[in-house]
């Protein structure tokens, strides 16, 4: 236990903790939290970087960034979207004072909607390019971050949505049987991408994927837990305090160990879309550029117009 | 949810679900379900296929078949039976009025026994290198699929057989404690082929599978259910009522989004017999044509002719 | 299952077992255990092995050893341990009358600690290469055994401790909250190589090994055998009968079929270190060689000294 507790005190310096007595903690530097702070106002230590789309702070005593998507109606994966979150994601991974972040949704019940179709119709193939291109940066920044990454599932999360999910090191979901979460795109006439199936497979196994990519199922909370999907419930009040207390614990442990074990973990499915980028853009560009495709695409966005309306 | 109601409507139509007022049948060609038509007595669109040892009925309005094993007394694997079976399998593939098939046994208490051992013992290399052929094409053709494939599994199902339900997409087996399943080779001390082994890994992952065919394990139905060898247990009488309803629900995802997910699952298994194929057949001839081997095999056919007189 | 019981008798001969009046057994030139034989005295087909460190036991009558870890205090993996452990599963291996080890501890509450710190700390890097070499070469030896290995865990197990479990085909734990077992090499700032990864996934699946590896679990018997670690719990004084009860029923195979079978299963992942054996080493010289490690290794040996004094 001994070692445990070192470990935590340990933080960032990661290879040494084999003893007791190091000069352990090697980001001294940052200012240690004001005892005169009050407690729930952190003054100095937030930092926001906050954009358009997405909030993010970061409390630079506990080390730990959250991030809130913040984009109406229902967090739609845009490429306006995604390129911010692909750079607060930088920003993070670059910062010393960062060594996790939780991310959740500012939206009630929809954690995200996944990839926005307007992104896909009646645009340029150099703007597909450029749209593809944003989904695979965020899942190659997200999937292999150096941070402890937490999903505090506040919502609905289907197809792009899951993925964001499953691409984190914790999942835990509002213990709200309305909630659903998935990767559905078979229920649209799509196929998910090898490298959405590749991250779904590490997380369920292949029994429990092949069956739900095939039927595209959306899985209630209740069902999501059972299956693997996410690691736990909580009642919905209680979800913040939870990846609290999960990004503690992770936290716990020596930063250089744990990143570079995540990274045995996770290399060969990063690699594999890597090495075949650019053919995986091909693939995207060639389905969607379908004139029956780009059709369908501009009758479903009608429709949900008239939706609206 | 109007996408997946849209969905189920679109049937083979596949990728172009995106919208809600699509052309969709593209089928449209096949006669309607007669309105005249009584219930349960489908006339005009029920195609029969069968031949000597395998019973196929295609249900043109629901573009189910039925596949029902009946070769006396066991179901075995013989090369006739593995001949009519691929055969019946091609001509489903290729039969556009065709989407789903369940396959179960006319005989009762046993769904298939496995390979046929009167096909390797006293054979020519030939007839040897034509019957393993016939077991791989089977299994290529039935593991590799594009229709939707259910197992009823109404018996007991070892070895050959086992592989059979492993190599459909969903499993359904009647509820009875005495009806078990399992690669059982290793207790007749024959080693499984590798593909047998990925089809096993693919439904109960690696530490399961290392288990039960190292010790040749039949599962009895509950134990089954449990491993997740099987995907559910039904009453016996309600077996063919519950395929269906599976069948039903596969059958509501738009076809082509299904089969490219699932060839996405199954392909990396398949491609490993079809670059392997002659080396398998190889191993096969060379363990069989042992006279070791053969005289064994004599000896436990005298003891099975015995046992029935 | 009359096919089973012959496999039984048939014991090694392993794949001739499809005739039921074969000239089963080929140890017959063993001497059977005498009748007159007092029961629990096993006299003449008990072998002893037993060296410096590990006390090995081999009854010729069951074909099972026994070996127990006997290295006060806590078994820890030292160059001497592992290169006894090495030897004796050699000698054990050779031995046509051995066909399976039960391995245990014989000091109370620790199975085993896992690698001897001390074998890391000021020796120079040919010592360090012989170390190294000497943990691979136990595990390749352990993991590619032929015989059955039965793991009867009746203390805790962290790191390499564990390592030696999950190499043995089956492991039974005692029933007690106290003992825990883990790959907890990250809550130490070390990573754990890849093959004891490998083998870890291998046992219970990607998810829970990515997630037990980063957080460096320590899990309680209760909890090992939920996430499938251990594949049972007994009270810790029916451990070695439990034990005794699995290799009888793994030993009822016949012993081709199953090694060829166990090999099928784990030839990828100790063909993978085979062929990585020299970066291995060398990774780990460089990461033991650093002068900042040693500073720490060298701290937390005095700190353990003192605790004892």
């Amino acid at each position: 236990m001994a070692a445990a507790t070192l470990a935590r005190r340990l933080g960032r310096s990661g290879v040494l903790p084999l003893c007791c007595r190091l000069p352990a903690w090697d980001r001294a530097t940052r200012p240690p939290p004001s005892p005169l702070q009050p407690p729930g106002l952190p003054l100095a230590p937030c930092r926001s970087f906050s954009n358009n789309k997405i909030q993010v702070e970061l409390d630079e005593s506990s080390g730990v960034a959250m991030m809130k998507f913040k984009s109406p109606p229902v967090n739609s994966l845009s490429l306006e979207f995604l390129t911010e979150f692909s750079i607060s994601l930088e920003k993070l991974e670059n910062n010393k004072a960062c060594r996790g972040v939780i991310i959740t949704s500012a939206l009630p019940k929809i954690f995200s909607s996944g990839l926005d179709i307007t992104e896909m119709c009646g645009k340029s193939l150099e703007h597909y390019t450029e749209f593809w291109r944003a989904v695979q940066e965020m899942w190659l920044r997200l999937y292999g971050s150096n941070m402890v990454t937490v999903a505090a599932v506040n919502g609905s999360s289907p197809a792009g949505g899951c993925l964001v999910a499953l691409s984190c090191d914790y999942r835990i979901m509002a213990e709200n049987p309305k909630f659903s979460i998935g990767l559905n795109e078979a229920q649209l006439g799509i196929v998910a991408p090898f490298w959405f199936k590749d991250t779904f497979v590490n997380v369920v196994g292949h029994r429990i994927a092949e069956r739900s990519l095939q039927l595209g199922s959306l899985h209630p909370a209740p069902e999501a837990l059972k299956l693997g999907l996410v690691d736990e419930l909580v009642p919905e009040e209680k979800l913040m305090e939870k990846a609290a207390a999960v990004m503690a614990q992770w936290l716990a442990l020596p930063d250089h160990a744990r990143q570079l074990t995540k990274t045995m973990m996770r290399k060969a499915v990063l690699d594999r879309l890597v090495a075949h980028r650019e053919d995986d853009i091909k693939n995207f560009i060639s389905f969607v550029s379908k004139e029956s495709i780009q059709k369908s695409l501009r009758m479903y966005m009608e429709m949900l117009k008239k939706r609206k309306s």
